[in-house]
């Protein structure tokens, strides 16, 4: 397995290290791929061993494992560096990948890199840098080839053995006019298997399916995905050729998205980078802001309580069952949201489908309810409560998980009608919103069947 | 985008179909991609129009619109026609795919398919469904492109003209020795760019990472997305080459495993299928598990109540905050195992960093815990409890959110330590923990404040 694999390399490079036997480090690292070279320089701890080899990388293997490398450990080797290496290492690369690498610096030292780079790269990183975070000219590579329609495949085949390997994919060639508008493409596949005097235009095909330079990359992932594409192009307003998202971006994204989600329902902000990449008092301005709105929306359960002390007061027993009244209303509500958040990030439901999804989740909450509610009524007389009490808590509880799961479904849906992420109703907030109304639900039906 | 262009394809299909325009439609349809006809499919609300358009398809068309449909409508769709038919189109796409297909069908209705395919396929298909589900062998195809290390370049390229196109991706290309062993991989690429009569011996990437048939989908997944790759080349325990994965199935096993993940964080059984394709009572049984747990667990914090009874009656105040304190307990405890799971899953996190989660975890928990007893504080003020309740419910706020950050973290940790998938650790689970701990800590501090 990968692990062992791993494992074998990193006490290697640590034995290499501590002997000062670099020469025979350098060769060693060389024959790895970049993925586990920055995987070894994330195992050493010391940041001056991580230094030792990382200079012993030459500039594009030091580029690639630049890029593989965490937010954190990357920006830290950098900082360590002469920027004049920098700079030449991040040409090494896809400029999509330098671009990454530099968008979280400061903006002076950004600045002093870029300047430091060749002009042509440098106009391409700050052209990506311009667009919007999240677009799909963020992730994109400028680097495509461009065939044109008039070329035979035996002279792109020769054109494609002089180019040097600067492109990223060569798996889906791209045809452009003379104004660089995208016309067609032509798969490599189609291209090797095409008789060799055939011309790019007879085999080509034309509809080429595009994304814009400014969709989000959300999009961009779900068409992929859609297609099963290794890649897309992106175009401009006018159809200009610009760039091509390959599919292992795509991979990234989807594992961004997918994160962004679980932090959302967990009732978050998301953190942009690693655990341990992010700052304790940035976790913390990431937490804080739900919790407060909870907080301060938990409080209307005090005042639920207060409004029904009377009863509370006649009938004491009824306060042991408050919280595993409206825990069972959070966990229902909790599981409704995440399935419901779930199945509309995946397109699965539709806003006109809302009654549908509305009456299965009533059916499930009133299943639900009624095994729990069962359940509570032999609890309560277990703990001597009287009847009537155990009555109370064994109608409560089907009320309570009808209201849970249908405000657990209905809240995401109406946020995705109107444009919000219905990510970010995470099952706390609705927990939240259970408690007050559970609670109310539970003190009404005590004053119907006791007073 | 993408959507308008749907709804346009829509309704040009309804009225094709409401004007009987068999043989127009049928052209329609042939001009689209399969993806995009499984999608009109699925608008399609009557079972009877989706069977009168997909009778329209030619068999590889059908195959492939049949294996981008969800499930449910996939399976009626074989369900109204012919078996005969049905076999025939199974055997036009990959084996994966029909396998997929067939799996979830009655085991007599899958026998009837499997045995009017033609042999070969038949016996393939058999294969595939013999390998555990999520493994390795389960998603691969076992069409995949041989190569021997004699042949040139030249010669290979003739040959992938020669092919038919049943392998599913020859971007990468494998080279077996006599015994079909994994000796290498040629990308496309290099073969492409490379001299004519160089052997593929020469040009050929030995040691070649691959998995092993009975490895986990998301152990593939892993790889796939660390090494960038396109396709990983599956091997048995000999290392003979029995199929490829290709990367659009690692989107799918991403898409499949963060839909797990989330649906178990909101604390229900992930559903296979889905949304409307699961039935009520299936959504029923992956829910209820864990919430008859869960409701077990929380009558806890009615022993908890009933055990400190004195001190809630003598000072009835109390009462109005035990939601609030339980509910934060909750939320910070949600937000807390989120974060953990997504970096466990992702290996930001690993066991030795136990103790440098839990001191970062203590730290934010105290942070948030001091703002949220400020002004818990205030909010007792104001109701008039007087200022020893104030201060208890301020006290006991920090305590509630260490412990609950802590709890949070520390589990998922420790299940992922103990080889237990860390997402089933979910956010109600953890609430329910901190529910009865946190009045405990309430009361306590109560009982040491007032009395």
């Amino acid at each position: 397995m990968i692990e062992d694999m791993m494992t074998q390399h990193v006490s290697a490079v640590r034995e290499f290290l501590a002997s000062g036997q670099l020469e025979r480090l350098s060769h060693y690292l060389t024959r790895l791929h970049p993925a586990d070279v920055a995987e070894i320089l994330a195992e050493l701890d010391e940041p001056q061993d991580r230094l030792s080899v990382f200079r012993l990388l030459h500039d594009e293997l030091a580029g690639e494992v630049l890029s593989e490398l965490e937010p954190d450990i990357a920006h830290d080797l950098m900082g360590r560096m002469a920027p004049e290496r920098v700079a030449d290492i991040l040409e090494e690369i896809s400029t999509d990948d330098a671009a990454e690498l530099l968008e979280d610096l400061p903006s002076s030292v950004r600045e002093e890199l870029i300047t430091l780079m060749e002009p042509e790269e440098a106009a391409d990183v700050r052209e990506l840098l311009a667009y919007p975070e999240e677009s799909a000219g963020r992730i994109m590579t400028q680097e495509v080839v461009r065939l044109r329609r008039r070329w035979t495949v035996e002279e792109t085949l020769d054109y494609l053995r002089r180019l040097d390997n600067g492109a990223e994919t060569i798996y889906y060639l791209y045809v452009v006019d003379d104004e660089n508008h995208l016309v067609g493409v032509v798969p490599l596949r189609t291209l090797v298997t095409s008789p060799p005097d055939a011309t790019i235009g007879q085999i080509m095909t034309p509809n080429v399916i595009s994304v814009r330079v400014d969709d989000d990359q959300e999009y961009v992932a779900e068409l992929v995905s859609k297609y099963n594409f290794l890649a897309v192009p992106v175009v401009d307003e006018e159809n200009h050729l610009v760039g091509i998202v390959t599919v292992d971006d795509i991979v990234d994204v989807l594992e961004e998205e997918a994160t962004e989600d679980i932090h959302r329902l967990g009732g978050s902000e998301p953190l942009d980078m690693p655990y341990f990449a992010t700052t304790v008092p940035s976790i913390i301005r990431k937490r804080i802001g739900w919790l407060l709105l909870l907080f301060v929306g938990g409080t209307l359960t005090g005042s639920v309580i207060r409004h029904f002390a009377g009863i509370a007061d006649q009938f004491a027993a009824l306060n042991i069952f408050v919280p595993l009244l409206i825990g069972t209303g959070g966990n229902a509500g909790s599981q409704t949201v995440a399935t419901i958040i779930r199945a509309l990030a995946l397109g699965e439901i539709r806003f006109r489908e809302v009654f549908r999804v509305m009456s299965r989740e009533a059916t499930i909450g009133l299943s639900i309810g009624l095994v729990l509610g069962a359940i509570g009524f032999w609890r309560a007389i277990l703990w001597h409560t009287g009847p009537h009490i155990a009555l109370v808590v064994a109608l409560s509880l089907p009320f309570i998980t009808i209201w849970a799961s249908l405000i657990g479904a209905l809240i995401p849906i109406a946020a995705n009608r109107l444009g919000i992420d219905p990510a970010v109703i995470s099952g706390p907030l609705i927990a939240t919103l259970v408690d007050a109304t559970g609670l109310t639900i539970y003190f009404t039906i005590a004053t119907l069947v006791l007073l």
